[in-house]
Formats: structure tokens, C-alpha cells, sequence
């Protein structure tokens, strides 16, 4: 699950008049009046078919493009820290020094880095709508699942390796399409700055801006062990951004909340968001200790510690804005409109009773929402080799059911990214690990209760900290050769395993199918359903003039170079590379690497290094390429401002903005501070 | 500052209609009438005066009472934990073997209790109403400051090392009363019991029934270097508690928020604990972690990370409580009830603008909370090194004013507390001092931003683990000679130091008292002379029918030993010995100690050991006797259950209990399991 996935309910409703520059636009439906009267600019038919194949995505959760014909990849460095952080050891620290492949045979596999890439849009609305009519809860469940895997097993037809097809429901249920992908898990590193660079400033200066990063990743597809060729990709453009230009964001927006109800935006206000902070405050604290015992605990522990304080940051946000009165007031506003319509109108005044039935759902996964996250989604076992041995015991069990009647995570569209997760030769740190476990099984005790049927029957006698040590001890799980020898022994190979986590996974697996049913059938379903007839109301209220909720596929956002006031002050929108400098202090998170010490007196310190747009994207849009009209990239999207956060529940044009880097900035550096010649020539504009 | 003391601005207002058991009383206003009516008893005079004298309050934030002749005081385990802790060492643990005094001898001074036994109130509200009389802002907060240290230094009359006194503001202004404390410094530690007995359940039981803890520490008075004779204490009762039978909780609750305003609760609703979850939920994490690292980091952060857990099971028990519409919505009708009667009253509705006064003083806290609380309240240099520095500093800077001039806690009368602390021989870990600081430091950044003025200042290009690993490394103030001479050398000594806290806390003075002063002329100032006219409205429509807010002075509750429903299930209201050894896992928390093991045998199961009551307590509460009519001792009280949280904000008697130990337990181990003659047959109801 992408990480930016913020509720465990289905998200909701629909977006309700756009503002200026707000919009995540599916491709097939790009407003072109509203962007020729605003920028004198309207995409055809043949630049959308273009760049929608030049853009990628990173199956684990963030957004790409092609960049030169042979395949290379450009993404954010924190979307690839990953990957640099897999090929480290003690011996040798990527994420310290950097990478770069000097040469085309230096480039290295990532082991979990899939890219996807949009080859087709199919409209499937009528289809799944048709198999789950009359239908409710757990049937209505059941049937839908069953044919969206059916339709993407159709779509896959034999060639799973190379094609993923996603069905994805958009205007939640208004329409169902189905995203045909081709599939490269063929990745490889080709260069990484020195993460002081890629996120110069830290924890302090992330979601802010003024900023100084170069938080670049480049990777490169590979077809049988060669580079793709690939037909579209973004040339880089020869001076960059410049203010007041309009500027498109081609990427994978992760989720937006912008049309759910007021009840659910309750639940996230009152329980989910308050609740994962105070989780996610307690496990920083656990990883800033943890990575000041030892460098090598510091180095395995970076990228967790860099997730969690980034989650933490952008959840706050969020909250913050759900706290803001004027947030609700207009969440208030647009509900109220949306009811009055429905109840003036024949056709749909049956239909009044979605909001109550979505209150209903909301107070299920409030009363179960510990029980869902510990157990099913799996925040009470927060370990690698749990999460090996679950995919293990599930797989065995739904490999054997019929495509359609299996966990969606299992289904033959869905089993190459499930694979490549299992027999990744990432390193696993058995310490690391422990720790992890025995605190994640605390919590767990602690939020269920030491008196619950479940946590009873998990621990019996033993305690948290004992049961980690133990299981941690004897476990083979962090063999990436016996988890595909488990795979394809299937059951009978498990039967026979005395490995404690796939006992462990066997054991707690009841209660978390239990649960996750509850969810899907109790909340999920009657939401779904709820969804879609305030969905059909706000069809016929404001027709496709609008756009859906983010849901992880290609969207396009267009806006333009601008920044923005803050307190009464004018904030600029570009930074320059001097300006780097100047905020140098020689101590983490403001240390400059000595690559960029070095090449100080090289570098054109006026060159713009960060910048700010309008554009109107979330989580997941990490890596986007920013391009101009004529589909060049002029920046690399890599954050939001702060006031960005708040984006996840409405657009504010007068202070929401999009950070990337210029695109001159990246030459710049690629050239003079990493001597990267090689990249340079394959990137560098004619 | 006690550590339940919730919210940085002064709290506010009357609380309203008391239910059967609600009421935390002030001695010399006991609701006798409706304890006669419900309970057929009404305390008089004698019994009255006994009961005051026989109490004690712990300075440091709990309460205790007199159980001998001799001065013998009984308390919380988690009361004197701190003190355990600091006699213990690397070589004796008394936090995991506990503490028995054999013989009088053996008692250990602790270095940082001191006892208060109140032996006068004495109304002095015409003073202090008289010198602010026409006065508002920085001149209201000048003047009643000023009076109140004019009344306490002349209470205390030159005796400051034996006599305390305080000038207490009840019913938020309504009236202000002086408290005339015995104090006694010299408080020597008699028992404690292991911390896995007296804590039995840890963090997962906290707050929560059934309950199985023995938390009891007793201390002795000294004076002159011999046990204090004193002539009033509770002996123990023979039988212990009964179900149904009358209890009275006599103790020092610390503060309640009964009366707050509409706009000062969502203060805290919406800022102020969700944001001291979300650091507390952090350092807990860090301590959590920093504790697993060997046996002397566990032993030497136990108490702090109690204090911490403890602290977010109670704040995460107030937020629960605020989110709850039910609360809410008593607290608009209570307001509007209040509004209602002032715009009715002729002489009262000229003050109906006291809410809007609170409401603007509020939005002055909530644009200030993180300055105040980081830079004054002294959480961005959580250190007992900076905790030194700042009393050294601003001691010789007040010390050299008038009394009446001072900063509270440097007014003569607050002194001795003050300088026990400093001169405490207590001793201090500098490993753990710097992760205290350097997390600290990082959260001062991030909270107020890399780019803050005064962040600036504070680190200009160091990093905050770089600073903090600096000072400590440097730093002469973990010797407690040395603080001595430097308080008795006062400024001239302190500009000669190149101790780097020293420079520290003389260079963060400023901006610390800017932001003090503007919370006290901004905040405190305008909301204590609103909530002077609420305290007039509310006495105009209530008159003393009520109970004023707690306010960490001597209170009574009275209620009746009494189980409740949860989830529509009876929870029974006393558990019993056998009980402990079923829940015992072997594993921490749930481990029972060896000496309990031991002692299995001769050890009566059947005897009764925790107990629910309906009595309304809060934190401050912790250690308080609960008597019966013959002012007998028949429990400890030493924690409420889950629900007793919501207490802060109201009284919600179908499910708010007290927690107590039975008093026959603690007879029942101090002779079979702990071997304590010498003290049963001091307790023992002859």
C-alpha cells in the first residue's frame, strides 16, 4: 500500500468547482476551455498520447518520467533512498556519498522498484456497475471485487511480466476504468547525490520554502537486461522555469479527501489523524534514539525515520486544516448545496439517504478502527519477516482460489509485485528488526487492551519484548532463496516450516481476515454504494466539469510560477545555488556535502536552484516531471508548501504551492559538482 | 510546578451544580446538609480540624497523611519513586528490590521532599480585591502580585524554614485565601515496595480496574533530627472498607478545568493537548528506547518515563473527554444558563464582556503556546543542568529586589523549596542529560522554526546535538557544592563562570521573561479579572453551594465504595490477593516479585487488595488517605479508572471511581510478605 494512504475506508464523494489552478485532471478529460482562457494554451490529442507515456509511475508510491530515449528515469531521490539504501552496507554508505554509475554496466538492480507506465484507458463503468446491481453488503463486496479482477485478468491475458491492469474506480464509483500498464521490474540505479544534498535542511525545512534541494533520483528501465527503448520521453528544457510561465504537473497523486462527507471528515479530525500522530510521534522517538547507538544503526534506520517524520508532517497539516473553522464552513457549505439539490430533484430524492448510511459505516470503523490497523493492516507486527510471512500464508491459501475470488493484493495482475517484494535481496537487519517488533507488539497490547480475547491469545504469558527476541532469534525469513522455496512449496511447504513468524502469520491470520471482512463489507460497501449516488448527484449537479478525488493513477495539474504571501510578506518564488550556501552551517540537517564545497567556486551561483508553482498536487506526485506547454521539463516536483498540506481536503489558491527543482539547477550540478558527463550529454538539450 | 498542572494560562471560572458525589470541598466549607441527607454523617468542627491536621501535601505535587504518633506519613509508591530512585545506584537498586528501614536509623533522607500540613486558612480577600481595585493589564498583574507576596512574607514572619504560606485564589478570584502551612524539609524514607508490586499492570493497567497494586511508600517527619510528634494522624481502621460504606478522600487535587469557558476549552481541545501528546508521544518513544539500551539506562530514566506515560494516559483521557459531543453540549448549556442570568441581572450585565475578554486572551495564548512553553516553561532545555543554571540566574537577579517585586517563586516564602532543589545531593547522569537536551533542542527548532529569530540566536550555526554534547561535556553544575557557592555568591559569582549553562540560561533570560510577561499582562491578567466577574455572576446565582476548582489545597470528597457498568457489564468494586497471583505473567509488568512468590503461602488470598470508590479526585490527589467516618484509614488512594479523566472537565458519576488499595493489603504485606514489624505494629488498630 502506497505510504500515503491516509484512511482505511474507501475515500469518498466527489470535487466540487475548481478553482483557478485547482485540479488533478485524469488525461481523457483535460479541462482545455478553462486552460486556453487562462494561458492561451490547449493540449491536443496527439501532446496528451505523448505525455502520457513519457510520465511513469513507481509502483511502491511515487511519480517519474522518461527522460532520454534509452530509458532513463528521473524521480526524487527520497522516491529511489529506498533502493540507494538496499545496495549500502557498513563497508560502503550510498546514502552518504552518493551514486553514480559511471558507466552503463555500473548501473545497479534495484530490488523493489517497479515502474509502470499508462498505455490505455478503457471505460469498464457499465460492466461493474452491472454486476453488482441490487446488490449490498457483502454481496455487493463479493460481486464487485470478482469482476474488476475478471476485467483485469481479460486485460492481462497470459503476459503478466510486462502488463498490470488496474481497475480504478474514479468519482468513487462514478466511473470505473480500467488502467492498462506496461510493467518494467527491471530498474536500475544510475545516480543519487549525497542525501545532505538531496534534503538539505531536514526534517526543519520539509513541506517549507524557501528551499535548497536536490532531491533527484535517476534510474533507468531495462527490457531483457538492456535499456528500454522508449518512443516518448521529456527533453529537457533549455533555460528552466521562469516566473509567471504556466507550468503542467504529469503525475500520480496519491489520495485526496477533497469530497468526503462531513461525518467522515469527523472520524479523520476526531480519531484517525489525531490517533496515527500520537503513533507516529512515539515511533520517531523510538528511531531517533535507535540511530544515535551505533553509524550502522543510523544508517539502516534513515530511510524509516525519514518516512515517518515526513508522514508525521504532512498528517499535522492535514489536521491542522480539519481543526481551521473556515475548512469546515465551506465542507459545510458544499454538503448543504449538494442535500438541497438532492432533495429538490424527482430522480434523486430517494437517494437522500447516503449521508446517513456513510454515518452508520463511519461509527463501524470507528468502533473497529485499533483492530483494523494493529491486525489486518498490520501496524501491531511491524516487521519485515512478519511481512514475508504473511504474503507467504496468504499467498498459499488464494493462489488455489479462482482469480476473482481472491485477496485483490493476490490476484494474477497483482502477484508480480507481491513476488518481487518477497524475493528481494534487500538486507535485513535482524536488530533493526527486534526492535521494531517488541515495540510495534507493545502498542499493540497497549491500544487493544491486556485484557482483550486477541491480545490474550497472541501472548498467552509471554511479553512483548520476550516474544520479539525469541521469534527474531530462530527465524530463516531474512533468506531471500527459502521465502521462493515457501512460495512454491505452497501449504504444504508451510505445514512443514517451524519458522516462529509463519506460525505467527497462521495464527493471527483468522482474526485479521475477520476484521478486514468487517471493513469491507460493513464500511467499504455501504460507502461504496453511498458513494455512488452522491456521485450520480453531483453528475448531475456539475457533469464531468469536474475532476475525481486522487486516487494513485495519471493526473494532470496546470498552473503557473508564482509565489506567494506568508504573514503579510511576500514570499519569492524562486532560491538560487549561492543561496545554499548562505544557509550552510556545517552540521546535519544544513551540511553541505564537500562535493558541492569543492565545486563552489564552479558553480554559477545565480542559477536557480528551487522554485514554486500553483499546481495542485498531494502525496505521491513526489518525482513528477514539471513541463512546459511544449512538453518539456522545467522542474522536478519533490514537496508542497506548507500550506499545501490542507490540500487534501480543499484548494487554496492563494497559498497552496507546488516545490520542485529547476531544471537548470539539475544540468548544473549533474555537470559541474558530479562530472556525470555521461548523463549530462543523454539529458542535456540540443 | 506540579506536573498535572495541565495548561499554561491561569484556569478559570466556578464550577456549577454539584451531583451526589461530585465536590472537591475546601475544609471550611463542607456541604454538611447533603452528607447528612445521603449519608446520615456531618463532620463537625473537631472532626474537621483533626482531619486538616492530620493530612499532608507533598510539595512536589501529591498528597499523603499522618498514620503515626511519630510522624510516620503514608503515601504513593509513585509519590516517593523519585526518591527511591536517587538513593539508588549502579550497586542497589531500591526501585527493583525495594526499600525496608529495618530500624529507625536506616531511614534515608530524600533529597528533594518536602511535606506541608496546613494549620491555617485565613480569608484575605478584601487585601488583595483592594490593591487591584480600578487597575487592569500589566498593572492588575503588578499589583496582586505584589499584594500576595506582601501577605505571605508577613504570615511567614521570619520562620520561613518551618512555616509556608500561600495566598490560594478559589472559585477563580471569587476568593482569595491564605494558606498557613508547617513545613518540614527533613522527610526521611521509611518503605517502599518493589516497583513491580506497586506498579503492578504498568502503563497497560493504568487508570484501569481491576487492579492489582500495593502502591504505598511511607516516609517519616523529622525535626531537629528526630521523628516529629504529632498529635493529629489517621490510625487504621480494623476492617477496611465495606461495599456501600461512606468514604471520605481528604487530599490536594491539583487542578480541575470544571468552570473553563467555551473558547478556553477548545484551546485545549484543539491546541494545546493535542499538541502536548504529539511531544510527549515522542520523548516517550525516545525514553522507551534509550531505557532498552542496558540495565543502568533502565534504572536511571524508570521515573521519567513513568511520568510521561502516566501523563499521556491522562491528557489522552481529557482529549477523549472534549471530543465527546456529550461534554459539549453540557458545557454550552452551562454557559448559556450563566449568560442567560448576567444579561437578566441589572447590576450584573454591564459584565457580560468577560467572555469576549477570555476569548481575545485566548487567541493571545494559542499564537504564544510553543514560545512560552519551550522558551519559559523551560521544555525546549529539558535538563537538570539548564533547570540549575535558570534558578542560579534568576536568583541573584531577584533575590536582590523587594519581596513584593520578585517573581513568584523567588519571594521569600518560596525559597526553601527552591534552594532545597538546588542544594539537592541527588545525583545526576550527564549521558542522559545530553539525549534530554539534544532532543530537546531539536524540538525547540522544529516547533519554532529553523528560521525564528531567537533560533537563531540560540544556535547561530551549531546543531543542536552538537550543543548539547558541548555543554554537558563542559558543564560544573552536577555539583551540588558548587551550586551552593554559587548561589551564595549570587551575581558576581555567576558573571565570573564560564560554566556554558550559566551563559546559556543569562542568555535565553530575556526572551524567556518577554514571553512570561506577555502571557502573564495578556493572558493571565485579563482572564483572572474576567473570571472575577463570572466568579461574581456565578456567586450572585449559586452563592458557596459549590465547590471551587481545584486548585492543589486541601479538599474533601465524600462518595461510598461502589463497582460500575461498562459496556453493560458490572465491573465488581474490590479485587483480592489471589487475583494478583492469576494475572501474574512472570514477564514485566505483569510480574509479581519474588518476595510475593515467597510468600504465597502464608499470604491470605481472600484478603480484599484494590477497591473502587465514587469519590471525585484528580492528579495531585495521588496518596491521599480515604477514611471513614471515625476518621479511620481504609484505603490509599493512588490512581482513578479510565473514566475519572473526563473529571477535569466534569463529574460524571455513573462511571467515574477512585482507585485505592484496601487498607487491610497493605497490613496484610507490610507483616507477611515485607517483614515490616516495626511499622505494623506502629499502623496496627490496637
Amino acid at each position: 500500500m502506497p505510504k500515503f494512504m491516509l484512511c482505511a475506508a474507501a475515500m469518498l464523494a466527489v470535487a466540487v468547482s475548481a478553482h483557478a489552478a485547482e485540479g488533478m485532471w485524469t488525461l481523457d478529460n483535460l479541462p482545455k476551455k478553462q486552460m486556453q482562457t487562462q494561458y492561451g494554451f490547449a493540449p491536443d490529442q496527439a501532446w496528451t498520447a505523448h505525455v502520457q507515456r513519457a510520465a511513469v509511475r513507481l509502483a511502491g508510491g511515487c511519480s517519474g518520467s522518461f527522460v532520454s530515449k534509452d530509458g532513463l528515469v528521473m524521480t526524487n531521490h527520497h522516491c529511489v533512498n529506498d533502493c540507494v539504501q538496499q545496495l549500502s552496507s557498513a563497508a560502503k554508505d550510498f546514502i552518504k556519498d552518493g551514486f553514480y554509475a559511471k558507466e552503463l554496466k555500473d548501473e545497479k538492480m534495484c530490488p523493489e522498484i517497479e515502474l509502470n507506465r499508462l498505455d490505455a484507458i478503457i471505460d469498464t463503468t457499465a460492466r461493474v456497475k452491472q454486476a453488482t446491481a441490487g446488490l449490498s453488503g457483502e454481496a455487493f463486496s463479493k460481486a464487485q471485487k470478482a469482476e474488476k479482477s475478471k476485467i483485469e485478468a481479460e486485460c492481462v491475458a497470459g503476459d503478466k511480466d510486462k502488463t498490470r491492469c488496474d481497475v480504478v474506480e474514479l468519482y468513487h464509483g462514478g466511473l470505473y476504468h480500467l488502467y492498462k500498464y506496461h510493467r518494467f521490474q527491471d530498474v536500475r540505479l544510475v545516480f543519487a547525490p549525497e542525501l545532505t544534498m538531496a534534503f538539505f535542511g531536514g526534517d526543519p525545512d520539509n513541506f517549507n520554502f524557501p528551499r535548497y534541494d536536490l532531491d533527484i533520483g535517476l534510474l533507468r528501465a531495462y527490457e531483457d537486461g538492456k535499456p528500454a527503448v522508449v518512443a516518448d520521453f521529456f527533453p529537457f528544457s533549455k533555460s528552466g522555469a521562469e516566473a509567471g510561465e504556466m507550468t503542467m504537473v504529469v503525475g500520480h497523486p496519491g489520495a485526496t479527501q477533497r469530497g468526503l462527507t462531513l461525518t467522515q471528515l469527523e472520524t479523520l479530525r476526531d480519531l484517525a489523524l489525531p490517533q496515527r500522530l500520537f503513533f507516529g510521534s512515539e515511533y520517531r522517538g523510538l528511531l531517533t534514539r535507535f540511530r544515535e547507538e551505533s553509524a550502522e544503526h543510523d544508517r539502516i534506520a534513515q530511510h524509516d525515520l525519514f518516512g515517518t517524520e515526513n508522514s508525521l508532517k504532512a498528517r499535522k497539516g492535514m489536521l491542522e486544516a480539519l481543526q481551521d473553522p473556515e475548512v469546515f464552513a465551506y465542507k459545510r457549505k458544499q454538503e448543504q448545496s449538494l442535500r438541497t439539490f438532492v432533495a429538490a430533484n424527482a430522480k434523486l430524492k430517494a437517494d437522500a439517504g447516503a449521508w446517513d448510511e456513510i454515518t452508520r459505516a463511519e461509527t463501524v470503523l470507528r468502533n473497529n478502527y485499533w483492530p483494523y490497523r494493529l491486525i489486518e493492516v498490520g501496524a501491531g507486527f511491524n516487521c519485515k519477516y512478519f511481512e514475508y510471512a504473511r504474503t507467504l500464508v496468504r499467498g498459499a491459501v488464494e493462489k488455489q482460489k479462482p482469480n476473482a475470488e481472491r485477496l485483490r493484493e493476490f490476484t494474477e495482475s497483482a502477484l508480480p509485485q507481491q513476488e518481487q517484494e518477497l524475493f528481494s535481496t534487500a538486507p535485513v537487519y535482524p536488530d533493526f528488526e527486534q526492535v521494531k517488533l517488541a515495540w510495534s507488539l507493545t502498542k499493540l497490547r497497549e491500544l487493544l487492551g491486556a485484557d482483550d480475547p486477541f491480545v490474550q491469545k497472541l501472548f498467552a504469558k509471554e511479553s512483548p519484548d520476550a516474544m520479539a527476541a525469541r521469534m527474531v532469534k530462530t527465524t530463516q525469513l531474512g533468506d531471500a532463496a527459502l521465502r521462493k522455496l515457501l512460495w512454491q512449496g505452497g501449504a504444504d511447504a508451510l505445514a512443514k516450516s517451524d519458522d516462529p513468524f509463519i506460525q505467527l502469520a497462521t495464527a493471527v491470520d483468522p482474526d485479521a481476515r475477520a476484521v478486514r471482512k468487517l471493513i469491507e463489507d460493513a464500511v467499504e460497501a455501504p460507502e461504496n454504494k453511498a458513494a455512488e449516488k452522491l456521485a450520480a448527484a453531483t453528475f448531475a449537479k456539475e457533469g464531468t466539469s469536474v475532476y475525481p478525488d486522487a486516487t494513485f493513477t495519471l493526473r494532470l495539474s496546470y498552473g503557473e510560477v508564482k509565489g506567494w504571501e506568508e504573514k503579510g510578506k511576500p514570499v519569492a518564488p524562486f532560491t538560487d545555488i549561492a543561496g545554499a550556501f548562505t544557509r550552510n552551517t556545517g552540521y546535519d540537517p544544513f551540511k553541505l556535502p564537500d562535493s558541492w564545497l569543492a565545486a563552489k567556486d564552479k558553480l554559477n551561483g545565480a542559477q536557480r536552484l528551487d522554485f514554486v508553482t500553483t499546481n495542485d498536487i498531494i502525496g505521491g506526485n513526489s518525482g513528477s516531471p514539471m513541463i512546459n506547454r511544449n512538453a518539456e521539463i522545467v522542474g522536478l516536483v519533490f514537496d508542497g508548501n506548507i500550506d499545501s498540506l490542507g490540500g487534501a481536503f480543499w484548494f487554496d489558491e492563494r497559498v497552496n504551492r507546488t516545490v520542485a527543482v529547476h531544471s537548470g539547477a539539475l544540468l548544473e550540478a549533474l555537470d559541474k559538482v558530479y562530472g556525470a558527463r555521461r548523463i549530462v550529454d543523454e539529458l542535456r538539450p540540443q
